[in-house]
């Protein structure tokens, strides 16, 4: 007999990318920003004083919320903050879900949604994409309590455009969370959907666009009644006082965020071209990965012997994603290895 | 028409004691260590690099495990991190509790229990203490899921022996959560049970002992295959680069910790006499804290008056528990201007 629950206890978990610990390996795996954060919020963490770690931390974060506040034009009744995208995406399906309450997306994206709906026991509703990861329209009738859609998707890196999620938003009865951990690097965002909608709540996370994904640091954007009935399901002292601290200073330093922002788009569409010279098949990327579909060598085959020379990328072994890599922008140094490397792989198969 | 579950639309949410964000006040409300954390650890903070910033996190956070195995004595797959002790608890409720599967707890106890029990829907049996808080033979009885102790108990101050929790733990058909977020103060603690039952997991916190609430790092300590099940539930990055090295330098700075939690020993044991000397009841606390009763003056009464003067206590206003206040050991300054306050409020109504 088992402690725990029957869903957990069939549970597989959530398996995250790969850490390698050590640094010389050239890791485009998990879709760390290639650049550092900014400068500004390295300094403040090494200003941290003996008091702000002995003290309990700001329960709501106001620090942050403010700024996030006037980042996006909201008020700070609009924003919430979290340990990362991750804590909203439990607060969300511990709020609305439930075994009678279903969770619904388009498939294929992040895989911690089903591991997280298997964690709350509520039915999944899969809506599979087409094969231009447009907007299915099915999505529309599921009578979920809560739709998710990643926008930009992963692992395809496409967007689709603000004024079909406000269509979206406009017919579902339930709540429609738009997990926008990746819109840094496209052309547009949801945001504005905020302000007219009182069923959309907007994911972001500092970890792309910013840099940090080692401070676990994510918000949401929602009406004030929405966030209200959040904040009574997050822990009350969610994000510490050094994650805190480096995020409310990063996101001050808009103007670093921009200039880095800028870089990675313009690695991005090298890496892309590079690709495509190789015979890869690759779409125009709204994020800061490719998704690539190499021809003439299976794809486990080239994410393994890249593995062989210290180069990890993300490999699904899903139906659809399993004769593709994930391939996140590095810096122009690991974009070239990369590319070198699966010359020499793909030459050595003749 | 509410979009959240009937449970979450009802709850009221757990309230955290109050966290003024200047420091002129004498804080005495939430039980922070009144000393600063290690040197060490603000040392290693400093030293962040922005590269550990801009990675994610070692999700299993190896690095504290391996010195929390070796100050406990056992191994590393007997210890999960957690983002404060409070994320042990929502990975316990998730794990072992449902609407069919029930909590149990004796009261008065730490308020966070009802109030996450009721984020999981999951039926709540309260079992009273004695008026000495002894444990309830009932408590062996209520075939719940999940049974927690808080041990040392908040916000009575008491400590159960480890011989009568082990025949607790041996007689319960669930999970057995020691919660020893207070025991660095105490006279025992129970890890030895660890080793010696399957159904047993203890809570730890840095919060108190180790003077690091801004942080907010806790562990998990249960038998490997109760941890594997844990970390299913837990996210994948839940605890931060900066927590994570911070909370592993203060463990293994266990003298300047020993030092520390003998001050306070030593300061609660002046604040106890003061408080007897001005006619308070007061038990010998085995935790950083008092719950005090005081003659002559409502405790309401007193806790507003206090705030008026700055200094800022607990009082909660529920059966048993409302004609007492919860006072934090301070420093030997901070207890005196308490001292004095309560002397000039008692004097000042004659």
């Amino acid at each position: 007999m088992s402690y725990f629950r029957d869903n957990i206890e069939q549970a597989s978990g959530y398996v995250p990318g790969f850490q390698p610990q050590h640094t010389e390996v050239v890791k485009l795996n998990t879709n760390e920003n290639p650049f550092a954060p900014s400068p500004r919020a390295l300094q403040i963490l090494s200003e941290m004083s003996a008091e702000q770690l002995r003290r309990y931390p700001d329960p709501l974060g106001d620090s942050f919320r403010r700024i996030a506040a006037s980042v996006h034009g909201l008020s700070v009744d609009h924003i919430m903050c979290c340990n990362g995208g991750d804590d909203l995406l439990v607060i969300c399906f511990r709020s609305f879900c439930a075994e009678d309450r279903a969770v619904a997306y388009p498939v294929p994206t992040y895989s911690l949604y089903p591991a997280q709906a298997r964690l709350q026991n509520c039915p999944i509703i899969k809506v599979p994409f087409d094969s231009e990861f447009n907007l299915p329209p099915k999505l529309t009738t599921t009578q979920a309590a809560l739709t998710i859609v990643c926008n930009p998707n992963a692992p395809s890196a496409t967007l689709i455009a603000p004024e079909e999620m406000a269509s979206l938003a406009d017919e579902l009865q339930g709540i429609l969370l738009i997990d926008e951990a990746y819109v840094d690097f496209a052309e547009c965002d949801c945001v504005e959907l905020v302000k007219r909608f009182d069923n959309v709540i907007i994911l972001r996370s500092l970890s792309k666009g910013y840099s940090l994904a080692g401070i676990r640091f994510g918000y949401a954007m929602a009406q004030p009644e929405l966030i209200a009935g959040l904040m009574k399901v997050k822990d009350s002292y969610n994000v510490d006082a050094p994650a805190l601290a480096v995020a409310t200073t990063a996101l001050q330093d808009q103007d670093y965020f921009a200039t880095q922002v800028k870089k990675v788009k313009a690695l991005r569409q090298e890496l892309t071209l590079s690709m495509r010279a190789l015979d890869f098949t690759v779409g125009d990327s709204q994020t800061n990965f490719l998704l690539a579909q190499p021809q003439g060598c299976p794809a486990r085959t080239l994410y393994q012997e890249l593995i062989q020379r210290n180069i990890y990328v993300r490999y699904f072994d899903d139906p659809g994603l399993d004769d593709k890599l994930r391939i996140s922008v590095g810096t122009a140094e690991q974009n070239e290895k990369l590319i070198l490397a699966i010359k020499a792989i793909l030459s050595s198969r003749g």
